[in-house]
């Protein structure tokens, strides 16, 4: 243990056992060492090895049996085998009007008495810095009292733009405050990047499936979705893409979350990220990368943004801050290299700057300790529900159910047994007032129809677990119809 | 007189003469009734007598000579000519790509030291209630304390939409909170409007000269301007329109700003707006109109909106609030009549929905007896304003300069001697760190490249007079050059 390390002593015991939890050390059953062996091992007091316990099995990660000590959950990693990648290469004349599906999806979900909303990708309100950000905003409001008679500031409020320069260093990535445009959260960052970088009719490649969002602004923008195959551990295929623009050499752009993509929650490994920036750089053809989650990871180990490898501008990142600090702020940025001056036209003539208010706030709150506090809470609350919700899936749904655990992000991807249609899980969800995210709105083929996501942002409440057990009697009905 | 009336008793008394001055019954240079006359004759005191003849000084209708009384003042409008309308239509082929234009202007003005901004469309920070908003935020933080951790309503806040839709009432608007959608600023409402109705190539007729942001939203959405001749009086010529049209039967929308026209101010009769609603509805051509100054008139008459006469849901109504009540919040919204499901679709696509704490403020500010003492102090401010900086641009500007003096909005829209440019104008006028916005801006055409905008947002001080003087001084000696 380090006394140096910013972490509490029993955080850092813990998340020592957990590396030996997670890379098999300790295996699935095995007895977890007893207190007092922590306390010799290590040199620490008894609260502090009772507190590293308690807070690995507040996680799921141990359980306590009466007498016995602690031990090795079963996890469901090792129950439910790994969502099994798609490496269908989609040619874009398939391609169909994905936006009317995702419309009739909200439009129905408005309309439905929602209880229990596991179709989300955002945390439970509890989860984020309410009362530090309303304190903070109410400070601001005092000491600008003119602040609503006042335009904002061109291209964001130059502080908070610092304060995101100063936060992107974590992630590889040398910016100014000049290099950031503040936008109304990564929907208009991306809409923004796509508009800077192609026309309509333009060929887009997106990982297959990808975040619906992204599919319903090409639409709009009447851009034409390539979809790459992407695999739940590591991301787009790079070998796919190198194909898919051997078929389409007019491909303008691509497009990848390559930390906790959603809804895979895919991890690109840096060697990857360095090669996919290297070869659109050759190309011609500008990478845009939507960093929506990677502060949502399990560890405090920062991932590596693309634009770290960035040395031309020809990749424009993009981010939000939305799921991370605020769902109640729009706030999100893009840092869009060579298109700089572009991108700043497109966002006054789209929205105008975004307003100060909230800007001003986060360029106080993030400066502070109490952001990093947040952050590591965050992360372990979503890591905990993460754990619970697998371990239902795996208990409750049918065998066949195959599931990727990923090491951070909201969502878990959850392949169902093939004959299953989620749209058909997702009404009979809704009647019952539970809302999930079917698989067919991540993707204009119909190959993801029998996956569907569910939000892991939600404390795991009976409610929670009532729901998902439900769902499990769905989908064991419908299949049991079918076969 | 009368007692039911919410207005103060001087206010009414002052307006009772200003109509007297603006119909002529009472002539410049006439004397004004002495103040014992307007005792005895309107049975009021003698303090409200002197107060309603300070009010109408202040405005700058009539000045007091030592020892006589008050005398009605020489008027600009009685000076300077007015504005000549120009009459010629456009062909879409010769468009040019605007956004360059004022991207140029815009970066230049933001490097620039600007001490005197009279180039931009909004009051100075003081004329806004910024201390009565910052106090309803700070309750509506106290009241909500989950609020940032909260995902804001699709569309917009209902409280919000349900205050506007009764707003709108007031300019003949029968709305309901469903129709409704909540916007970033007018601009954002437009850019949903023209995706809702029209695609890239498609031919849009707008004012001639318009509001460049408009020019600059058509230009990043691929679409082509056609610009139909537009009277300083009475707005867009339907009859102008109407042989576009013949030339150019593909037409697919037309936007117009009925109400204070930006540059010129022109009201459209209502007669005419209710014909052009009858004539675009016929044609199956959609009708966007942009409403961001009819809350800025000098009456309290509330002008009628387009949408007042729709009956098809063929008029996309949008509107701001960014000029009328907070230039520190973006919030403007659009009634997208028969297009609601595209434009919802659209907003969330490009922005998702705003952000929940300024809608709430304004639901709550606007629905108070203080938003209308505050609309009544605005225009009364901004009229007195429009006057002092249109005497000041008749007394200095050389003397083949024309003006309308409109009766609302927040600028003034100067024709120079036409062989001034209004560019160099711009530029040597930034030298001396005075901003303003030279026609060239206002149109894809060069017939506007000798007229100015000249803002009446701000407090006519001795520095705004300076700016003028020297704007005049510079165009006088441009002129002396080129003669
Ligand atoms: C990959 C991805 N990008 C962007 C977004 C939306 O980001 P924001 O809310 O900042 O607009 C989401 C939300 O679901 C997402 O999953
Ligand atoms: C006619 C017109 N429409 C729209 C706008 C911008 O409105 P908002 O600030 O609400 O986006 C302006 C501002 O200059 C304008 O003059």
């Amino acid at each position: 243990m380090n006394a140096m390390d910013p972490l509490p002593l029993y955080r850092q015991l813990a998340s020592h056992y957990l590396n030996a939890i997670d890379n098999g050390t300790l295996a699935v059953g095995a007895r977890m060492p007893s207190v007092r062996t922590l306390m010799a091992r290590h040199s620490v007091s008894l609260s502090t090895a009772l507190q590293a316990c308690r807070e690995l099995e507040q996680q799921g990660v141990l359980e306590a049996r009466p007498r016995s000590g602690y031990f090795v959950r079963a996890r469901t990693r090792a129950l439910a085998p790994a969502v099994e990648p798609v490496l269908h290469v989609a040619d874009p004349a398939q391609y169909v009007g994905i936006h009317e599906r995702v419309s009739a999806i909200t439009a129905r979900s408005l309309q439905a008495d929602v209880q229990t909303n596991l179709g989300g990708a955002c945390g439970a309100p509890e989860l984020y810095p309410n009362e530090a950000l309303s304190r903070t905003a109410q400070r601001v409001l005092r000491q600008k009292p003119m602040l609503f008679g006042e335009n904002a500031p061109h291209n964001g409020e130059p502080s908070f733009r610092l304060t995101l320069a100063q936060r992107a260093l974590t992630h590889g990535m040398q910016l100014t405050t000049d290099d950031i445009i503040v936008a109304h959260g990564c929907v208009e960052a991306l809409n923004l990047a796509l508009r800077a970088v192609a026309q309509p009719g333009d060929i887009i490649a997106v990982e297959s499936p990808t975040f619906f969002g992204l599919l319903q602004i090409l639409e709009t923008l009447g851009m034409r979705a390539l979809e790459i195959p992407t695999s739940p551990q590591t991301g787009m295929s790079l070998e796919a893409l190198q194909r898919a623009a051997e078929t389409y050499p007019e491909l303008k752009a691509v497009v990848v979350v390559p930390n906790f993509q959603n809804p895979l929650g895919s991890i690109m490994p840096d060697a990857t990220k360095q090669a996919l920036v290297a070869w659109c750089e050759q190309r011609d053809i500008a990478l845009i990368e939507d960093d929506t989650y990677s502060a949502l990871t399990n560890d405090d180990v920062p991932l590596r943004a693309l634009k770290a490898w960035d040395k031309t501008g020809n990749v424009i990142h993009c981010a939000s801050l939305h799921k991370v600090v605020s769902p109640g702020m729009r706030l999100g940025w893009i840092a869009p290299g060579k298109w700089l001056a572009r991108c700043q036209m497109l966002k006054y003539a789209q929205t105008r700057p975004n307003e100060a208010l909230n800007q001003l706030v986060l360029a106080d709150y993030m400066a502070t300790p109490a952001y990093d506090r947040h952050l590591r809470r965050l992360r372990q609350h979503l890591r905990t529900q993460r754990l619970q919700v697998a371990d239902a899936v795996a208990a409750y749904f049918p065998e066949e159910t195959r599931l990727s655990v990923p090491s951070g992000g909201l969502g878990l991807w959850v392949e169902l047994p093939d004959q299953i249609s989620s749209r058909e899980v997702f009404e009979r969800g809704l009647d019952q007032g539970i809302r999930i995210a079917p698989g067919m709105m991540f993707s204009n083929s119909t190959r993801f129809d029998h996956f569907i996501r569910l939000s892991v942002g939600l404390p795991y409440t009976p409610e929670v677990e009532r729901a998902i057990r439900a769902l499990a009697r769905i989908v064991d009905r419908m299949g049991r119809v079918a076969a």
